[in-house]
């Protein structure tokens, strides 16, 4: 077992603040922070910003200057060993000087794998791992999720009453949870690199999806992506303004020929609806690893049924509907109590009156 | 505004939960405890057991013994001015030669009424009120409602899933919930005078509804009452067997001539069910101040709607069961949101891997 200090300690949670400073930002490489320090004294810190701009560790560095001679460097993410468009950090390091390295978690990244760490400890740097490395995984979820799995991270947003029901059977739906429950939603809309939702959603309550405010001058607007497999959403439609990017999902049959894939995109499908897993592929080959969705009880449905749903994100207004309002998710009928889709409380939070609930699934239970 | 000391904090918080071990054996009486003390010192402590036998001042004042005189008394309640089947508190009070007695809320009981007060004050005692005056009504909140409004305080119990679910579409229903949320409905079933279920429930399940283990050897075991507004809950129910007294409620066109009052009673009803404030009447008469109900969504839904619920306690499991499964309630439909029944949320608590909810109507937002 590798010993962590208390300054250590103190470091690697200061690294993995400044980190998430480019929650908002960094799609689609992760979110990473770093802290260079003598003992107690810090001498040098940064954080990523963007694609395509300096790591975190080359901020640092230049903070630091001929103070990282002999200091330590704490890193949420293990340096990178590949020269990208900004040059490998582990060199960096190896010649600033610095004695050692403390990293919370590997880098499962193909080009990196722990070449990084190995390529330091060559060099003569002790190189320390796993320090915060829950905190510092659950950061880049969406980066792991798509380097191991080839598919995002995807957040199930749902808004109901305490019966669980999302509309009225009118269709009204605005406002069932509480100001300060849809100001949350936005937190959790700017934290995601694209916001899915189905042809229902948009032709029944035309919402704009977009983040009202954004985080900082760097932050990247999501890809707000609708699934329309008949190709029935007007181009007039608010998801289709010039706010922010969108992509429109549709059957494969009906993409015309020379669409923009940027903007169209055509996937098989049955009728059940479109190809999901594909979807999934596409989202994360083109570097959107955190997904949020925002939809009505079919695609919600069909999204737990498939396997793809990683928390649940629910809000919970203290109020009655009953039975002939609109329902949370269409599943097919149970035969039995242990078939349920079945999850585990992550995190419960009161937002006003409302609660908030995030639920994370119990994979080996989902028999739907 | 009365000063109280932190000593006065102490003997008082102290009284009540005195008080509280009453909780599953005054009723029709209400929870009663009472400290005497010297400054720091306690030289006698009561509470009151069960109707018939003597109030909780009498218990305290005979460990005080000599050691009463000059004292400060702390009852929960004001002490009784009139003489019922024990002799009158305040009397005792008054004879023991205490010094000042200090109580968290009055009696609006009609034959107490603030002249408990009146008699201690006149005989030259200092009578200090309304120390954690909030505290100690919730512990009466049942014996409050029917001296204030005739009716007993009624909680309304449901377990569900979190999209609101309380069985499948087959029935199943055992156990949608885990075991400390079933264990925890044991402690709110004992602590009821009675338990109120519907002839549905009992047809489809066949409960006992009786509490499994008795909290002391005074404990009373709830009154089971059964709403059967078509007399079709045979004899040879569960909820008839001899582990607790049992009410079957009938439309009183089913009454037969002669029945025993205590065991069948007949009440006024219309297609949509038995008159319901009729029978909150009835319990509330027979010193039934706390009502839990255990039933299907047409009871429930037609408790909440007559406004006679006072506290939603909430059972939810994180799994989703879908919409053909079965629904919390039965409500007709609403045309507006601002006609949902509305809640404020007053407890939250993770009982394993549950959610139990407590919460308290707005009334003045139903308008169902």
């Amino acid at each position: 077992m590798t010993h962590f200090s208390e300054i250590d300690f103190q470091h690697m949670h200061h690294a993995l603040s400044l980190a998430e400073r480019g929650s908002h930002s960094t799609w689609p490489n992760p979110r990473v922070g770093c802290v260079i320090a003598h003992g107690a004294h810090i001498v040098g810190e940064g954080w990523h910003r963007r694609a395509g701009g300096p790591h975190a560790e080359i901020f640092a560095l230049r903070q630091a200057g001929a103070l990282a001679k002999g200091a330590t460097a704490y890193v949420t993410l293990e340096p990178c060993s590949h020269v990208g468009r900004t040059g490998a950090c582990h060199q960096a390091l190896i010649e600033a000087g610095v004695a050692c390295v403390v990293v919370a978690h590997e880098d499962p990244f193909e080009q990196v794998d722990g070449r990084g760490i190995a390529e330091l400890r060559d060099a003569g740097i002790e190189v320390r791992v796993g320090l915060l490395n829950a905190v510092a995984r659950e950061l880049n979820r969406g980066f792991l999720s798509s380097v191991k799995r080839q598919r995002p991270w995807v957040q199930l947003k749902m808004g109901m009453s305490l019966d669980g029901r999302t509309a009225l059977n009118n269709g009204r739906s605005q406002w069932i949870t509480g100001a300060r429950a849809r100001s949350d939603v936005q937190y959790w809309r700017a934290r995601s690199a694209a916001i899915l939702t189905g042809s229902g959603t948009v032709l029944a309550d035309n919402p704009s999806l977009t983040v009202r405010e954004m985080a900082s001058a760097e932050a990247i607007a999501p890809l707000r992506v609708i699934l329309d497999s008949q190709a029935r959403v007007p181009g007039t439609a608010r998801v289709f303004d010039d706010q922010a990017p969108s992509l429109h999902v549709v059957h494969e049959q009906h993409l015309p020929p020379g669409a923009n894939a940027e903007r169209l995109l055509g996937l098989p499908g049955n009728q059940n609806g479109l190809d999901l897993h594909a979807l999934m592929v596409h989202l994360s080959q083109r570097g959107l690893h955190d997904v949020m969705v925002e939809a009505g009880p079919t695609l919600a449905g069909n999204l737990l049924r498939a396997g793809l749903v990683d928390e649940l994100l629910l809000y919970v207004a203290p109020r009655l509907l009953g039975d002939l309002a609109r329902p949370l998710v269409h599943l097919p009928e149970l035969e039995n109590l242990t078939h349920s889709l079945d999850f585990t409380l992550y995190e419960v939070t009161q937002l006003g009156q409302d609660l908030r609930l995030r639920l994370r699934p119990d994979q080996s239970t989902c028999t739907v």
